[in-house]
Parts: structure tokens; sequence; C-alpha cells
């Protein structure tokens, strides 16, 4: 009989190819959501809740999984870091937890962020700058407290550092970087002497399927290991889309207060779940230039 | 005119000797909670609401105040420091500040917490280890967002280091002691060796309506700056009472992974709030002790 694993989220951007893995791994995959997913890519099973507001225990008792790997939060760009949704994605977390291990689930996936790591220096340093990471951060302590309750029972949390590929939102740095490229518009970004964790959204949908099945509790970086200064990423897709006369640097478009360096170390989850990237940063810019000329071309030929 | 100010928790430990000092300072004091509280302080109103589900703009709009201290929040010792509870104090806090500064409130006190600086140490450091602490710091962080939209307002974020003093829940460490003393029963505690800022309650009163008062924004210890082992207070307590013979140091009662030592620094809030603790541990203790005495008294006389 084929392993029920319960994912939450799982038409965004972390979700739609953490299916498909799933299911070429041949799990029986449940998802949930309040709309019908557009395209079916071959779940056993989508169940229609609103995660917010229903309670969540039909949908546990329903989905009958053994893992619930729970990506559903918000994560619109601009919006997510201080909007106070994130304390109701904080409170429906907890209950939808609490329901699935009441339900008989026993292995935890959450989605943890590399903006926990983000924390303010000196003696007020008690914890993450954003609204977003601290309500992280408390999901983490809230699920860690569930699951030592219940025997047998384990949690991994990754902590996502930043993702590249096709399916990303098209107002994050790289896809809006690749879309102005495309598009032959000049593009103005910030000095980008910060430095960042790339990793391909497909590594991290096969980590988070790795981390499904594993049953190492903890928390995982997931992440490259590799750091790149935002300006570097940018002249790489500028340089592959064969446009670097389109880049312009505007020092204005700096935010201070950055934390300078945010890269992660990918040896815990690879020794805890067996799995390490594969994608080369060079595969995530061409497919992410591809995905956006392709959408040019798509909107030409529309005409 | 008297300046309003709305105190949410004012019949908690904290909230009665504030009531009693800001009444005395010429407040108009608003008081909110579900039911009447058992005596009258001497309120300008008393609003009843059920602050974790009722609207909280009708209550800000009775209550037309100018100030609001927010002390109400879950503190059951045993409970407090993992309850989901905190989570809808969390939310609650966020929903009841928005609508004090939408019906034109311009200070905001709120109650944060020393154990926001106890955090995991090494590259898990992260936030506090407490769900209590967690939500507190994101408490903080939802008030600073709401205030630094609006024009004139300010936030003081007192972090309360630990209380002492008569009408402490009978639970928490030194009125536990206290009573078992006061009773003659023996008393066993841990070693206690770990160091903690203990601030008479009165003291904490009177700083809290201190920031009433001023304009500063920022985050304050609310501390006495000196650190005391638990079993060195233990001692004194059980040395004021006249039983040392009483007190027991019971290894197993140590509790692993233990901040070492948690003092704060008194010298930013005296130069804030213009304030600084005037009651010394023997004075708190012997007040503990005497409350203790009556209450004895008290059930004896009833017999």
């Amino acid at each position: 009989m084929k392993r029920r694993v319960l994912v939450t989220g799982a038409s965004g951007f972390i979700g739609t190819p953490l299916v498909e893995v799933l299911v070429d791994q041949g799990w029986a995959v449940v998802t949930a959501s309040r709309t019908r997913p557009d395209r079916d890519p071959g779940v056993a099973d989508w169940i229609q809740t609103d995660l917010l507001t229903d309670d969540p225990r039909p949908l546990t008792a329903a989905a009958r999984a053994e893992v619930l790997v729970h990506l559903a939060w918000i994560a619109t760009p601009g919006l997510y870091g201080h909007s106070l949704e994130n304390l109701d994605w904080l409170r429906t977390s907890a209950a939808l937890s609490a329901a699935f291990l009441a339900g008989g689930g026993r292995r935890l996936v959450g989605a943890g962020t590399c903006l926990e790591y983000d924390c303010d220096g000196g003696a007020d340093s008690t914890g993450p700058r954003t609204l977003y990471a601290a309500a992280k951060h408390a999901c983490r302590l809230v699920f860690e407290r569930q699951i030592a309750a219940v025997e047998g029972a384990s949690l991994a949390w990754p902590r996502i550092f930043y993702l590249i590929g096709p399916g990303d939102h098209p107002d994050r740095f790289a896809p809006a970087l690749a879309r102005r490229l495309v598009a032959g518009e000049t593009a103005e970004i910030s000095q980008g002497l910060v430095e960042r964790d790339f990793i391909d959204v497909r590594d991290c949908a096969r980590a988070m399927a790795a981390l499904a099945g594993a049953e190492a509790s903890g928390t995982f970086d997931l992440a490259s290991g590799r750091g790149w200064r935002l300006r570097d990423l940018a002249e790489a897709i500028a340089a592959q889309a064969g446009r670097p006369d389109l880049l312009r640097i505007n020092p204005n478009l700096d935010r201070p207060g950055e934390p300078p360096r945010l890269v992660g170390d990918p040896e815990p989850l690879r020794r805890a779940a067996g799995v390490a990237p594969i994608y080369s940063i060079d595969r995530s810019i061409a497919d992410l230039l591809r995905h956006w000329q392709d959408r040019a071309a798509n909107v030409s030929g529309g005409r």
C-alpha cells in the first residue's frame, strides 16, 4: 500500500514541484485547498478546505496521512514580512498539526525560513526582525512541543533559503529581473552587496520529499551552501540573457539594515535525508529565462 | 482635564498596584475585563469585554484613552510557557492596538518579558525558547510596525524581569516558599544556582506608570539590576521567616537547560522615564511573608 502524505500549499512555488516528486516516488499524495487546482499532477485525493477558517479535523480525518508537509503560509512579496496574516497562519498551523497528530499522523515536515537567522544584533537580540520569521520561529516551538507529546512522532523543520527557478512570483528579485531583461527593458538593482544562498526550487522540492520519507527530527538548512552577492547573481542573469547592457546599479535602492550574509549549511540535511542539490545556478538561470521567454512568446503569439 | 489611560489586565499581579499608582497620580483610569472587579480602586470607567473574543473597537471607542497599558496575557504558572493561548493573546493584542491607534490613541505601553533574552545558543539561536516569549517578541514587532505608521505615536516595551511582592500567584517560586514556611512545612527547592533579577511588583507598577506618562519609544529592561541566586533568595526568605530549618535542597528539582543568568539593566528605563526601584529585597520579602501570615491568620480565625 502506498504511503499517504498530506501537502498544504500544494499549488504554490515549492508545492508544485514537490507534488510531482512525491507522486514520482510512489506516494499517495493528498492536497487541500480552497479551489480545485487547475491541473491534476496525479494526486490520490484533493480535499476542499479553507485552512484559515475551517476546522482542520475533517481534513486530517479524510486525508488519513502518515506524513504532513505543511507549506501553506502567506508569501506575497512586499507584504509577507510584516502582515498580520502571519499570525493567522501560525494559529492555523498549530491547529492543523494538532488535528493531524490526534488523527494518527506521525511525521511533520514544516517550512521554516533562513530569515529565522536574521536577528537584531546587540543587547536587543531577542529574535527575528520580521514578523514572518518570528511567526515561523513560534510555529517551530509549537510543533516541537506537540511532537514531543506523541510517541513515535517526528518533526523536520527545514529552514528554506533563497529559492530560484521557474514558477516564482514575478515580483521577486530574480524573476523580476529576468522578466525585464527578456522584455528588453532596463533593470535597476541596488548595489547588491549582500550575500544570499540561492537554491533551485526543484532541489528544494527534492529535499522536502526526502524529508517526508526520512525519520530524522531537527532543524535543517535547506540551502546550496554557496553565497551569491545579489549583484553577481544579477550580472549572471543578464549575461545569460545576452543583455548585460540593460543592468543599472542604483545605490538608492539599497536597503540599510539588511543582514550582510545569509548562507546555509546543506550538510546536516544531506546526512539526515540523503539529499543534496543537483541544479547548478546556471541551469536555474537558464530555466528561469526560458520560462519568461516562453511567456513573452505566448503573449506575442496571442496578439 | 485628566489624561485617560486604558489598562488591560488591571486586576492582575501588576495591574492591581499599577491602577493604584495611576489613580494617585491623577490619571483617569479605564479598565476592561469580563467580570466586574471585586473592589473599586477609584477608576474613572470600567468596561465589560472579553478581550479574547470581542471586537476591540467598541472598547477603545468607549475608553477614549490617550494611553494604553496592555498587561492582559496568559500568566498561569506551569502553563503559560507553552500554552497555545499565547497565540490568541498575540492576535488579540494586535487587534487591540490597531483599534486603539485607529481611535486616536497615541501611546502604547506593552508588557515584554526578560524571557525574550532566553534564546537557544549556537547555530540554532533564532529566538526565544518558550512560546510565551516568542509570542511576546512577535507582539513587539507588531506594535512597532503599527506605531511607526501613526504620526506622533510611541511605544514603550518594558521587558519585565522576575517580580516579587504581595499578590503573586501562590504557585510561583517566592510565594510558594513563603506559604510553606509560614505554615511550618518543609520547603524543597532545587540547588538554585541560576541567577535571576528580582524587582518588587510595586516598583514594577511605578515604572509602568512612569512609562505611561513618558514619551520615549524603545525597549527597556524593567529590572532591579541585581542578580540573586535562587538559593540565596530562598535562604533570605527562610531567614526572615525565622525557619531556615525548613529549607531542603533537592538537586533532582534542578531544571537543566535553564539560562544561568538573567539580570537586567535598569539604567535605560531610569533615563527614559525618571524612575528607579525603591523597594529593597528585604522589604519585598517582609511584605510577602506578612501577606501569607495574614492569610494564615484569617484562615485560622475562620475556623
